[in-house]
């Protein structure tokens, strides 16, 4: 297989490529002055199994060179093009919000269908949606975080209790503390408006003996996140560890969370960040290696 | 037939609509602190012949808005779909500058092509593509400013001699000069690497003796056209009226072309910008009423 990464992903590839000696190339992605793209494929891809590389943080700016870059690697010869996107977009849009509301997830991810054969992401951001197969036409695998977040901890907070921000993450939280051989506990969260956020902590002996760990698997405008910091700190614990998944952080929001008091605030590398300390690179590298070698999957499409 | 105008396009589709008696119903489209948009349709649209207004600067930002609004739209029951696009981007990446480069004309077509029924669009910047039914898979209708810019001139500018920026541009120029009634003569114009152009004047009487009214599609950097205003009042002509198509205009290019010495900078709106002038609407109102109503274009598609 030979990886293509998208600008500022070599590093990543180089590391997914290591353990299976793929080899990496890396796609040009030139902005003219009036914001138009040009792609530019590397040299050597006629005839090549190729997976594309690009984390989906500010989708919108990368679907047309995604998909040019796929139509062009065909037109140039490859015989698969897949896609390792270890941050997904849109996922979040699973449902008419409001009355003529566009539904992005399924729609996105049937326009990536479109252009690649397979998809590796990793812990999509899926709520209503139970299953990538549901909306994705093609070969669509997730890797899980949980493992590579668990032994982090064990290894970096080894008197850890694990906070989730709200009762959907329950079965998340406990199975990181299950596997990290920590206590957990469960944050209650209430929506007021738009942008206020209420958070209840549970009274815990666990939160005031041990290292609050507070989980979730982004923090867009942080305000969440930075709002649990506060209220743990105020409820007697120690100033939290904060863990992300996806570095997905707008505007201020990491400095925000600092500000609350966070202590670390550690996230894993699908979204390159000064805060990646968690590399998903080896899971991504096993997770491609089950990909069926093209003979077989033609033979599939036939 | 209903008008679905993009951002910025109301006051656009508001006078496409007027002769035609359309109704205008805008999009609205909602940009998250993450970068992710959503498109949100209006009401009323089911069983609607509709038609997205949409100007395609900064194609990239609204590649995936425009192909979320259309398939939307269908899911809301609307039987068809067409793009109203004054501006349409990537026409100029029409082959292969570099080994490995995506051909992105094509691309886009093709990509438009799978959203939308139809395209009408104004003076696309065509070079090695004949027409846009040579990329675009469905039925597409371009709009002639030459009659638009003529009348301006002739009303405007009594005195001109038109001059167009290089002899690829001779046979536009010498249509709009024939329409307006005025000379033209055609500058020279030689790149010397990346950014740098030399531009040679023809010695001519006219020049001096009129108004130079410099005309170009578009002025992405406004290095052309800065440097065309530059040379034609050293070659004695008097500050010229600088008319531009399309309003693309990257960073400081209209000011870099003003300091330059224009007299005026003139466009056409196909893109919102202080220096509209000339109004495309009515020309956009007319190429709608030629398209096929709905029941003979699903003859067509059986």
């Amino acid at each position: 297989m030979i990886l293509l990464p998208f600008p500022g992903m070599d590093a990543l590839a180089r590391e997914i490529a290591a353990p299976s000696g793929a080899a990496v190339r890396p796609i040009g992605l030139h902005r003219f002055p009036d914001g138009e793209g040009v792609v530019t494929l590397p040299e050597g891809i006629a005839g090549g199994d190729l997976a594309i590389v690009a984390t989906l943080r500010d989708p919108d700016r990368l679907a047309l060179p995604l998909r040019f870059a796929a139509a062009t690697a065909r037109e140039l010869g490859a015989t698969r093009v897949g896609l390792i996107a270890p941050y997904l977009g849109y996922m979040r849009q699973d449902r008419r919000f409001a009355l003529g509301q566009a539904v992005s997830a399924p729609l996105f991810a049937r326009f990536l269908g479109e252009s690649f054969d397979w998809l590796v992401t990793v812990d999509p951001h899926l709520h209503r949606i139970a299953r990538l197969e549901d909306v994705f036409p093609m070969l669509a695998l997730r890797v899980a975080t949980a493992p590579l977040i668990a032994r982090w901890i064990a290894a970096e907070v080894p008197d850890a209790v694990l906070l989730g921000p709200d009762s959907e993450s329950q079965q998340w939280v406990a199975d990181v503390a299950r596997q990290a051989g920590r206590p957990y506990e469960v944050l209650r969260k209430q929506r007021r408006g738009d942008r206020a956020v209420d958070i209840t902590v549970p009274k815990s002996a666990d939160l005031r003996r041990y290292r609050p760990v507070i989980l979730d698997d982004i923090a867009s405008s942080g305000r969440t996140m930075a709002h649990a910091v506060e209220r743990v700190m105020s409820a007697g614990g120690s100033a939290p560890v904060c863990i992300l998944i996806h570095a997905v952080f707008a505007g201020g929001a990491c400095d925000d969370i600092r500000a609350a008091g966070a202590a670390r605030i550690v996230t894993t590398d699908t979204i390159p960040h000064p805060s990646n300390a968690i590399s998903v690179a080896r899971s991504l590298a096993s997770a491609i290696t089950t990909i069926p070698p093209v003979s077989m999957t033609s033979e599939l499409n036939t």
